[in-house]
């Protein structure tokens, strides 16, 4: 019941008809990704996840992991997983050749992280860093230490974390204190950071700490933060494994979910300074740490896809055996998959989890195309518009389904055993990690449509327009997406009009608006690939007898008719500004 | 941090604006509820819950329950808080004085209920089950019965399950198979049963098991079930403990939430059959649980409402003191209170509870009218209509509250320690048992709107209609509620012809849109309540400088822009009918 198989099918459909996987393999430097490679690397995915991954997944949530002596002990089995993993090369796919990479497309890594999150999702955090941490130290690191770490973690030999947080200074950055002294050609850090994944374990000789920490002549505020790599083992000139350095773990949390990944507390410099080498240039360690969020903020995006589908195959596998009540003309018990209540849980779960993978894995695609197109311009403008999008609605979304997978086990559910809990539990989380889905709100809102006037998004919108124009609306399922989808884009197109025209009027109108703006950009957009997957599939279902195309019809009016009108709440939400929400004085709370 | 503060301020407002307390206390039986003594008892409560129960909440959620030897053992500290519960007389308010109770409203009984399920979820459902037994057998028992054991669970020196569920009869119960032999005056009672709700403990001397089971004449399906109390300990004629009965438990399960609360698996007749009494009529099984459920289903919706309070109180906390950020315009650090997103977010948690508590207070109050007015008949139907949304809506709110709950504390909200994330995985139990949502769905649906072809609901639409034409057209607040209110009660109207219309022509129609049904009823009832409070409040306000009734005021306003707009995405739902969500072949999914 607690088994996971990887929707390749879907996964193709979206790489293949949505995503351009064939353009994106015209590029210079994808010239590896044809069409059959990339068939090749999922199906090896799908079953190294199925017999490795999926397994330990129960088993490191009762163990959890555990820190004793400054050393934290993963889960059992996990280590071993690790070994697999890298030994397949697994953690290598979007890297460059000259690094030990595969050069393979980051669209492909979205799909195999996919895998991965599902899989086991408290395992694959670790690799999931280890690979953030490298996009950094590949783009902002000075060549010595490229060629020192980079190959390390390309591989997955070393394994990498991200540190930010500490306790005062959480969504807020700016009040960061960990220090920096120079110290020769390298510095000595010290402070404490909390929150950090993975952030000690023996699947690795060596782990590489990436450590916002102040320089002394630091400016206060964020412009005085910056990027510090910081090994746990000192490495030698020649390579070779050095002296420990003055980092260790303290603790690790007692978590709602995700206990097989240890959640630490971070000491650096308990003995004098722990070396660390910059990153980047002096405090400008912000554009570092973003070029690491933003990838790990689609790579949470996916997560909060990949548990869902986990707990969409785990409720379906139970909705077709459990046998409950009767269906009325028909002798015997019902399966309870058979009940239209169950069905429209079901169909929840199934549409939802592919809108958020039709988006998710359209906004790698353009990661690609920022990265091998001659003309990445407005590739950047529409990532950088849908990386807050797709972490925080595929969450939120995330949010909802597993919760109706508990729901559709009925009692069963909230038994510990069953396996659904874990899902729920698991999920909650990436609501609030790599930035709060608040702090996503206020990105897309503040920085990505007040900053260039909503221009970008504007751009979206003309494009969602001539996809709903495309939608026949004489055929009947392409009808009713056709009238939603419309409907949807232009409570969309009115609400960042209304946006742009109160942001200055009301200095509390952003913020007051953030939440519901994305969430109703984020459904519109899942409802525009969904259309767009219709209208291919209809030409395919015409020409195939493959109950797939007619299924992913289905599954895009289902959408249309049960999520887009969804948009017209948060756009009411949106239009009703800040007035009642600030209006109480704090002790009327 | 994790205090807890009865809201009885509000508490009382809706007691005595919106529900009624004055009215019945005019009706035959119910003359001891002035509002002094009302007050009395809620004063009393707030301080027992805070003082008593509240600071064991996480320690019962760490402790958890267990099973050993066939003995149950609760956390530490819950059998004293249950030796005082009972003496200070609690568990006896809502019933007559002829048994010992206190002969005060169901209404004031709702009250209380919410404070104890907001201090301690996990403990308080020990006395909500027991009161559940004692109504059902105040109801159906013989007077023989009665005597023996309605005095001591009315004084809770004996405490009272509910016995429904066996492995393969969940929401289905026509598949229940324990047995019932006559012996005698008596029954031998066998089988197992699962999911029972403190099936054991040490709180009290004995324990009465109300225990549904067929007998051996006794025709298929649910209309050959009967309904049995099996004592722990059988009772001599003199009222004496005797010898031990053939029950007990088997084990204890791992929950998601309620760890302090054993939910037990019971096995019957291990030894030759348990000794049961029948309750009710032969076969008649069925109407007498439904008096327990009836009324548990009231108090379960109180739950959601009272978990969603705990984990506002909890939120509002953390936001009045977590400094992060700064506000453009102030010096110094912001406390996250002062950000809109963390308002948006308090406010939903706000305006849903008040909602929340008014709707299930004037539930209540109906309950009260139909055992003590001359002419119960309109509270009858309104009770039957308002139970399943009252259990099913303020569930479904308090998933969303209670995640909301989380996500105010950003990343502490995942760790337990911080007690959120335990309200959040309480409150994930009040969805599925008493009838999952989606039974509460199917019977508001079915029961109380086809079968009666939609004559109570429109009554209630009448009445909701009056309220949106009372609000005042020019008052700002009140114009916004009223536009809202008028748009969400005429898509419930629209919604309601719609389903008279298509549930003949379609068999699957009410089951597809009965959770939407349900949601769209909830949030309109709710709203409703509301704009009655805001009426009351800005009258009051005239007249007093209390910053309570303008506050009142704000939050319907609030509820009228945030919540009411989802009916449409409800009415969309609805009206998209069974089409699409049953289309898919089942080897599709």
């Amino acid at each position: 019941m607690n088994n996971y198989s990887a929707p390749t099918r879907d996964m193709r459909f979206v790489l293949n008809e949505l995503a351009g996987l064939s353009e994106l393999n015209q590029l210079p430097g994808l010239e590896e990704a044809t069409v059959d490679t990339v068939d090749a690397v999922l199906d090896e995915a799908a079953r190294f996840a199925a017999a490795v991954l999926a397994p330990l997944n129960r088993t490191g949530d009762v163990a959890g992991a555990s820190c004793e002596d400054a050393r934290v002990m993963p889960p059992a089995g996990f280590r071993d997983a690790y070994r697999a993993f890298t030994e397949g090369g697994w953690g290598s796919l979007p890297f460059a050749p000259e690094y030990g990479g595969q050069g393979l497309p980051e669209l492909v890594a979205a799909a195999t992280n996919e895998i991965w999150q599902s899989a086991n999702m408290a395992f694959a955090l670790c690799p999931m860093l280890t690979e953030g941490c490298a996009v950094a130290l590949g783009i902002h690191g000075s060549p010595a230490l490229k060629n020192m770490f980079l190959p390390k973690l390309v591989s997955g030999e070393w394994a990498g974390t991200m540190n930010l947080t500490e306790p005062q200074a959480g969504s807020d950055l700016a009040e960061l204190k960990t220090r920096a002294v120079p110290n020769g050609d390298s510095y000595l850090i010290s402070g404490r950071k909390i929150f950090i994944t993975w952030g000690d374990h023996d699947f690795t000789d060596n782990i590489v700490h990436m450590v916002l920490a102040r320089l002394p002549e630091a400016p206060p505020g964020v412009k005085g933060i910056s990027l510090f790599l910081v090994p746990k083992y000192l490495v030698n000139a020649d390579g070779s494994g050095g002296r420990r350095n003055d980092v260790r773990p303290v603790s690790v949390e007692h978590k709602l979910g995700i206990h097989g990944s240890p959640t630490c507390v971070m000491s650096y410099g308990d003995n004098g300074g722990a070396h660390g080498y910059l990153v980047g240039t002096k405090h400008d360690g912000m554009a570092c740490m973003f070029t690491m969020m933003n990838h790990a903020r689609l790579a949470v995006g996916i997560q909060g896809l990949s548990i869902a589908e986990r707990a969409y195959q785990q409720a379906l596998g139970y909705a077709r055996e459990r046998e409950q009540g009767k269906i009325r003309g028909q002798s015997g018990r019902a399966r309870i998959i058979q009940h239209a209540d169950v069905r429209r849980m079901l169909m929840l779960m199934k549409s939802g989890c592919e809108a958020m993978r039709a988006l998710a894995y359209v906004a790698a695609a353009a990661l690609d195309h920022i990265h091998h197109s001659a003309q990445p311009a407005r590739h950047t403008e529409r990532f950088a518009l849908l990386t807050p999008v797709v972490k925080a609605w595929c969450t939120e979304l995330a949010q909802e389904l597993t919760s109706l997978g508990v729901q559709v086990h009925g009692g069963m559910g909230y038994i510990e055993e069953t396996g659904a809990a874990q899902h729920f539990r698991d999920a909650r989380i990436t609501s609030i990690y790599e930035g709060t889905n608040g702090i996503q709100a206020q990105d897309l809102v503040g920085r990505k449509v007040l900053r260039d006037q909503g221009k970008a998004l504007r751009e979206l919108i003309a494009e969602i327009r001539r996809t709903a124009a495309d939608l026949s609306a004489t055929e009947v399922n392409q009808a009713v997406i056709k009238r939603a989808l419309g409907d949807a884009v232009e409570q969309l197109a009115q609400a960042t009009d209304w946006l742009l025209a109160n942001a200055q009027r009301d200095p509390n109108a952003p913020g007051a608006v953030a939440l519901n703006f994305l969430m109703l950009t984020g459904y519109v957009c899942g409802g525009w690939q969904l259309a767009r997957a219709a209208m291919i599939a209809a030409a395919k279902a015409a020409a195939t007898n493959d109950g797939f195309y007619q299924s992913k019809i289905i599954t895009a009016r289902f959408y249309a008719e049960h999520y887009l009108p969804r948009s017209a709440g948060h756009f009411s939400a949106i239009r009703a500004g800040s007035e009642s929400m600030m209006a109480l004085g704090e002790e009327q709370f």
